[in-house]
């Protein structure tokens, strides 16, 4: 049925953004970028950089999403322990990629040392993904994509593989409302009683004049997104709407 | 013991934040306070507006953590279920809190209908914390700490309770370093060798002209930490540290 999603679930590992050094945006380009795919994300969950909790999580999701998304962790230095956590999870070794290797002494030839030399290491079974296209590609591990914890970096590598995870999109609509939720609620649970599968969501809003509510329709069904809309629509009083935007 | 930490895990509910129309910044404001307060967050979780859900997180998060932080999901409409979620988790009853329903009262008169009436309801044995102070108190329930989505009320409230969280501090120092991680790996392996309780974190930066990476050292014990920090200082080439803070 095309109006199911597949699911994803996002593990962010980094002691920096738990004692708040770093604030983690990774996420929020994820759960945008994932969005506008189709996807849906049921759950983030950020832990320490710690290999035998990285494993259970990660094992964890894997079972419980279609795809999974890790940031952070990969690198040479003792902190990095991605790769480690998750082959971990899947009782496997940590093996050198080849191919991964490869690149790294056609780069950094008599530079190469050990702790470089860490970054060719993968969960055994582990495939490489964007090869053609990225400077390093991404590691998969079964239904796991693994990324650095750098922004701009993860930003290029999620963009060369992307497609491949499309689906069926979600129509939205949003209408601002200038009555607060008080007002509107039974509103909107009278229309959630008529459109049980509607995803409706009601953000309030303080210090703006213009509107007090931000209510957000979605479906992947255009058409039950359509009815459900208009039969809001007839139901807010005229005056109280502020803003309509959507597809 | 002085040095050892109370532990704490924050739970985002909020299906806007997983559906990327939202970008959480509560988790990071928190983060960053607790570690002020000496306070170690092990886990966050961001999870959908869904009661059973919330309970189960909710509830797992209490055993295992000191302090339990949630934000999101409390107000007067369809997809506000924490108070709900919560109660689930703890197997109690949602009820009316009498002092909460006076404040209502009180301020909205006869614009007290329902739906505003589920402000009142918390889990049946949940306290009010900071009553004097603040327009809306927070609730608490067991070790569980709950508060509203919008972070400005967030911030509000956090502020008038956080006094009750502070424990030892963390000591922390800062050295940004123009090698890369390649190269300054097995400096940091063998620090943690010497110090193995010591926290050390090692960020490499791109696009910095001044320095790739960024190296943190960190401890309850300011001892520990200033010889941890004399033992790096020796260990890095001197014409490689691009600048140091800390205390």
């Amino acid at each position: 049925m095309s109006s199911t999603s597949k699911t994803a679930g996002i593990v962010i590992i980094g002691n920096e953004v738990l004692s708040g050094k770093t604030q983690d945006t990774n996420s929020h380009f994820l759960c945008q970028e994932l969005r506008a795919l189709g996807v849906e994300v049921r759950r983030i969950i950020v832990i320490p950089d710690e290999i035998e909790m990285i494993g259970q999580e990660v094992a964890a999701f894997s079972r419980a999403f279609d795809f999974v998304f890790t940031t952070g962790g990969v690198g040479p230095t003792h902190d990095d322990v991605t790769m480690s956590g998750i082959a971990r999870g899947f009782r496997v070794s940590v093996v050198r990629h080849p191919e991964l290797e490869r690149r790294l002494r056609e780069r950094l030839g008599a530079n190469l040392n050990a702790a470089r030399l860490r970054m060719a290491e993968v969960p055994e079974g582990a495939e490489l993904l964007g090869e053609g296209s990225l400077y390093s590609p991404v590691v998969r591990m079964h239904n796991v994509y693994i990324f650095p914890g750098i922004p701009k970096i993860l930003y290029e590598r999620f963009e060369a593989i992307k497609e491949g995870f499309r689906g069926s999109p979600f129509h939205l609509k949003v209408i601002y409302v200038r009555e607060g939720e008080g007002v509107i609620a039974s509103i909107l649970n009278n229309l959630l009683a008529s459109y049980p599968k509607l995803l409706l969501g009601s953000y309030p809003v303080i210090d703006n004049p213009e509107y007090r509510v931000k209510v957000t329709l979605e479906s992947k069904d255009q058409d039950y997104l359509n009815q459900a809309f208009q039969t809001l629509l007839g139901a807010i009083p005229k005056g109280s709407i502020h803003r309509i935007e959507g597809s």
